[in-house]
């Protein structure tokens, strides 16, 4: 998370976090063991899955935030700050616990994915960019799930790319989106920057303006072929894909093997993708190119990826610009990801508001998580914190419909996937390079019951809450009530 | 635009920009004289227009681009490139021409938003990076005129603020979006790193945290107003919103009243915005507080905004989070602007490919902008470089389909709204403030035809080709078609 001018991370929060804060330490709150739960409330896309991305991110930005000088100055200068808040917040360090699911990991709505246990003033502060770290980036790697699983389902295998920096959101945002891609299945991106920063395959082919800067395509190609005769891919549709593109291709490919190359693929970017794919595979196979790549680019997402495989296509290679760099289109465009306070000096907090749905639930909680006997995960039930594992039989709600229940299954295994990543401000394990993040969201979609993994109307993969939990909220609902008359 | 790690913004771009660049080195073609133009092929959201933003944030990137030694040597690490052409990047330097749209202003799809002309191997490195800044701060400034817009359409006014850093992409993404949704017209952001960054206001209340950190709503408003007596908004719908918060809300008010002080404002967080602002205003005024302003906020957007009108709301200040963070929903996510070779050496260029819609439209260009006697604006036409403003009678074609022509009418004056904004690498003018940006963008969108500021189905605004820009555009294409035996 960078710093933006002189300004440092703990400025970018949102200004009520900081009136609050000061609210917290005035009243003399701002000590008070807090427990904030993060949390989303609806799956993206309209899937069945979220994986979670950006917690590395995130606590690069909780290790060592402080206010710094220039910080100070540009908050006294507000107006509504008190001088020892403001001396307060010189020697103010985030030294919390935090509790997560691991990055990469599977997850869904209603259950806490992070949860910030501390002095109540510093798990305040955070809440902003916490949520916009992880909302985004797991937006992104959910997406990048998506069009991976799209894209394999076809008998011939195939591969996503992330190729959306011009259309992502801010130099960073392409860099998060390059990042969380690559959790969630992409192979590489065309972004240099996010390729040197990350350690990531960087990959690429060539514009319509290289062939446009030569008299004729044909000389285009031999161009960039006699340049990188080992890594070269011809984008096809400058002029017209099969009557101009595909034929010098195919001389080019032709001379590359003449001397001692092989071209290395091949991409689309207009037209009919199924189609124009199909016809290509049939004329490289049949002029014996069997190993050129497809790579198809222009406008593509899960539902594209679909359609083309549907429709007869051969495309290996899915160049994702603009929906996999800022989810967008489809319905997606921003996770909405929540933090709450669910406890406050050892006793449960929650709010009631005018949206059921947005009624959080209380408490410092644990997830189990339960395996059946294949080793696929079969449901989630959220507890209080110290209770033991579900039991075969024992009766479990919905979270968002507590007049939904349901009865714990026999034959499956529990565990508690979450794990303390950071114990009074300090980490407490070394940060995961992102080929393990990917191996582990490969690992855990797999685990998955098919059906949750379908793209629209999936499985509903079931969250519940237990009876004690359940019970906990309906306790502190009728004490709100009687408290405010309601 | 910032660097990333030890990484400098030159990274920032497509690897195929720099395989390129060095095929154009290799080639002998890195010098010669190249036209880029960056343009978008449909307005975001289905509107009808776009407020063009971004770009003071591309001319800082343009300025002063240069190749670090870790760049370099990270691009050398990859194998791609030659030695020669990695000591030619160690002087690289941006020394383009750049015309463009002054920032704020009214643009429209099939237009040049931003020209760049100089060595073809400058203008391509760049694509990627003006494209990600300029595409993003458009589509944000534009969602914020669309918002501002609809709240403006109450009798008792209205206006919008940003809230939407913790559904930003990234941090730099809700800086950015911050900056561009006050061009477009929000008057303030929760953002304090983007407030002190910029020199925006910043604005807040205070979350549902506040109030259940203490016994009781009524205490917890008590505390916040005793902290902050001038500039206290009260979030009403922790418990319910006109059974608990309004009555505590009216109390506070009453007891600050009677301290010297004025409640400032009241914020609704969920349920029906129309109505609950409605019975909240009217206890408001019953009470005798007319001047306290009703915020609310809940996943608005120009659409809810209308329909809490509609209904009979009664919100002076919509704070907006996801959608004007990220464009988001209702079709938006990313604005689809592309940068295309229009000429190279003096000679026209385009791509034809497979979709008539991306076909691009060759040729050094002018835009000419009428306005009507009323001092409107009437229609764009744009032409070649060296072309006279459209005499009237004259006809133009659509660029879109050249099977739609029009005529120009009489009484129209004419201006070229684009102004050279760096020549020789240098910038030309100095930057602007973001308040002279808000202020342009209110001016452009106070002459735009009305209909084209309706928020679904407006009236298209004219963009029409020069008949001798058709010309040279049919003659390219047939001349293409006859080289490619197509």
């Amino acid at each position: 998370m960078t710093a933006s001018g002189t300004f440092g991370p703990a400025l970018f929060t949102d200004l009520y976090q900081l009136t609050m804060m000061q609210g917290y330490f005035v009243s003399g709150l701002h000590t008070q063991d807090a427990t904030f739960d993060l949390s989303f409330r609806r799956a993206p896309y309209r899937g069945g899955y979220a994986v979670w991305a950006g917690l590395e991110p995130a606590l690069e930005y909780l290790s060592g935030l402080q206010f710094g000088e220039a910080d100070l100055t540009y908050l006294d200068g507000l107006g509504l700050f008190r001088p020892d808040f403001l001396a307060a917040l010189r020697g103010w360090r985030f030294t919390a616990r935090v509790t997560a699911f691991p990055e990469g990991s599977v997850v869904f709505p209603h259950e806490p994915l992070l949860t910030v246990r501390g002095p109540l003033w510093e798990a305040q502060l955070v809440e902003t960019a916490l949520l916009n770290v992880l909302n985004f980036q797991t937006l992104i790697a959910t997406k990048a799930a998506r069009c991976l699983s799209a894209a394999q389902a076809a008998a011939h295998g195939g591969e996503i790319v992330e190729f959306g920096a011009r259309r992502a959101q801010g130099p960073d945002g392409a860099l998060g989106a390059a990042r969380a891609a690559v959790i969630g299945g992409a192979t590489g991106t065309s972004n240099v920057q996010a390729a040197a920063r990350y350690a990531l395959r960087v990959t690429g082919t060539h514009a319509h303006a290289w062939v446009e800067s030569f008299p004729d395509e044909l000389s285009a190609f031999r161009a960039y072929a006699a340049l990188y005769p080992d890594a070269t891919t011809l984008l096809l549709d400058t002029f017209d894909t099969l009557r101009s593109g595909l034929p010098n291709a195919l001389t080019v490919a032709r001379e590359l093997r003449a001397a001692g190359h092989e071209l290395r693929g091949v991409r689309l970017d207009s037209g009919d993708l199924a189609y124009l794919s199909a016809q290509v595979r049939s004329a490289l196979d049949g002029a014996g190119f069997p190993d050129v790549r497809i790579v198809a680019s222009n406008d593509l997402s899960e539902f594209v990826i679909q359609s083309v495989i549907q429709g007869g296509g051969r495309v290996d290679v899915y160049g994702i610009g603009t929906q996999l760099a800022t989810g967008g289109g489809d319905g997606g465009g921003a996770l909405g990801g929540v933090y709450k306070l669910v406890a406050l000096g050892g006793q449960d907090r929650m709010k009631l508001t005018g949206d059921p749905a947005k009624t959080s639930v209380p408490g410092t909680k644990r997830v189990w998580r339960a395996r059946d006997g294949a080793g696929r995960y079969a449901l989630d039930v959220v507890t209080g914190q110290d209770e033991a594992a579900p039991q075969p039989g024992g009766r479990v709600s919905d979270p968002a419909n507590p007049l939904r229940s349901r009865r714990i299954p026999d034959g499956l295994s529990w565990a508690d996937p979450r794990v303390t990543v950071m114990d009074a401000g300090q980490r407490t394990r070394p940060a995961e390079s992102l080929p393990e993040l990917q191996a582990r969201a490969h690992a855990e979609l797999a685990a998955l019951p098919d059906g949750t993994r379908r793209l629209l109307n999936p499985h509903a993969y079931h969250v519940s809450l237990s009876a004690e939990l359940q019970g906990r909220r309906d306790a502190l609902i009728g004490a709100l009530r009687d408290r405010h008359g309601l």
